[in-house]
């Protein structure tokens, strides 16, 4: 296949991107510039359609996440947090003209759904980053709120991911462009992980480590579940590759993470990249020990992030793990507090720096 | 890694799915029947918590597809078209304790949305294998309402897929099961794929063909699109990429029907099964030819689909292509009537056969 740019890792046109002392989201298609208009199709949005730049030109933070229903919850919880005008019951979708993706905008606080897995957060991931391109943001801040499963770890704890690394524990996300596989970097900021895990330190009853966050494709096959509607690996296939996984590095699952790094990676969004995981493990007596007393933590977890407000130009995730499908709905019921867990990190993280900007 | 089953396409359980010549929807994972509870958790159903037997027994067609208000909309057709009691603009959604998917259910037919790519459908196509065996459904017919693009066809030509091939065009799936690589067949029914193109010959201007089926893990780079955030390719090297697609049997892309094709096949579904497209092809000036009589279109595409009601125990797939984000606005909006022929061709498809169990 002839390339007309590297695929590689590295920016395409660092000077484009970063002067007057900002840092511009950019992207890297030469193709864009020449287009009489871009429609973000998929976010019901356009360059012809929508005035971009005032719309959100001035957004500094953007947090996703998979479900529709906890980004507007997030979007809620912030509009109220920044000391916003009344009204904020009747937050209004920005992607209503579409049912695939929710936004909500929040001063500089942008709210999106991803979906589940891959494809689906990639298709959001490549139309938000022309957003952002469009609209000249500088020094943009991105947050995944998301879920994940722990791994050999305390129910509970947190983990701050380093690296995002695929089945096979390789620390890389496999592109397929036209019918070439090109492999991307999903290294995360080690920086910053190292300053929040010693902020954790210093919180009582936060369990908080730094490890992989594996991604994967298939939640039930893919995941080593043996509540799937397939499945044909033994019990002790499952524990071994999940020991595998741990020796490896890996601390927690999820669906998204390695395109989420690759792609914040290469449109001027990697450095001070970061994930933050609250994880529970697979099996019932851990996760019904999860499910005691996350309120108890979760009203901790704001003053950790407090202490560490993220650097401009920088994105990262957050998750909270529900009890999954080898659960009794009793102990779901019981530990959806610890989905808001998940916003108040991710908001209470950037709350500090956003109220400088209302 | 130690398999306990076999990781084949072949049946595991035939014995025990089909009886006084019923076709049972069966699972291939022999841990459900020692689970106390099974609960589906993306659907917010459970086997405890619901009697599934009770709420899905009685059905019969399952219509899928990414939307969730299309598939809604699919649902009050349905509930209009069945000459069910009033009410329908009220139609529940059945999986409204979760966000992840919606239900519908009018009659025997159930109408559920699976979101974008791969792992989205994946999920809720292991929940939905699930519910309709503990629901101990029989002659269950399954089709995808989902989008797709065309390649080197007439705008408003209807494929017809005899296979679902991934992006190096080979008619396999593969999942990745703890850290091993399992490939899985993707071959549809030929047998109905040639019945269904017999009666499209009976259609004046209803052009139609039987082609392979492209599905990929991106919407952008792995669609050839070049205008996402990342584009690495040429101009030419996508045409050269199209071209060969083309030329080993493609007729469009989506991002859903491989793995469809495999997990129907795997669980009892895969008989009688059949994709149909209607597709566009790239270009602005072909898309807008598309736009120009779909409804015109949408009329005749139920009778030819009359013509052939589908056999007990099969699936297929309907799909209407949007004009994409490589269109105009204006364009986007006027092919909409597009969605409304593939809710038409689903349901229609089926409504001769529903109405006998209402």
């Amino acid at each position: 296949m002839a390339y007309i740019l590297p695929a590689s890792n590295r920016s395409m046109r660092p000077d484009r991107n970063t002067y007057d002392g900002k840092r511009f989201v950019h992207v890297k298609n030469p193709y864009l510039d020449t287009m009489d208009e871009d429609i973000l199709y998929h976010l019901d949005l356009g360059t012809k359609t929508h005035n971009l730049p005032a719309m959100f030109g001035d957004v500094k933070f953007v947090c996703v996440g998979g479900s529709p229903n906890r980004m507007k919850a997030f979007a809620l919880f912030m509009h109220k947090e920044l000391g916003l005008a009344e009204g904020g019951e009747d937050i209004k979708d920005i992607c209503a003209g579409t049912d695939r993706y929710c936004m909500f905008k929040t001063g500089p606080v942008l709210s999106i759904s991803h979906g589940m897995g891959v494809p689906s957060i990639s298709i959001m991931l490549h139309e938000l980053i022309k957003l952002l391109h469009h609209a000249r943001c500088c020094d943009v801040t991105v947050i995944r709120i998301g879920t994940s499963g722990g791994i050999g770890i305390a129910p509970g704890s947190v983990v701050i991911t380093d690296t995002a690394v695929d089945s096979f524990f390789k620390p890389q996300f496999e592109q397929v462009i036209l019918d070439n596989v090109v492999t991307r970097s999903t290294e995360l900021d080690k920086e910053l992980a190292e300053e929040l895990f010693n902020c954790s330190k210093k919180i009582l009853n936060f369990p908080t480590l730094i490890g992989h966050t594996m991604c994967t494709y298939d939640f039930y096959e893919g995941q080593a579940r043996l509540d799937g509607a397939l499945c044909s690996f033994s019990r002790e296939s499952k524990l071994d590759y999940l020991k595998r996984a741990y020796k490896a590095g890996v601390r927690n699952i999820e669906m998204e993470s390695t395109v989420f790094a690759a792609m914040c990676g290469l449109c001027g969004l990697k450095d001070r990249q970061v994930c933050g995981r609250r994880s529970n493990v697979a099996s019932r007596a851990e996760c019904a020990k999860s499910a005691r007393a996350p309120c108890a933590k979760s009203a901790r977890a704001p003053a950790a992030i407090h202490r560490t407000p993220p650097r401009p130009g920088s994105s990262g995730l957050f998750s909270v793990q529900p009890p999954g499908s080898t659960l009794q709905r009793r102990r779901h019921r019981t530990t959806r507090p610890l989905y808001w867990l998940s916003f108040h990190v991710g908001p209470k993280y950037t709350i500090r720096e956003a109220k400088k900007l209302v």
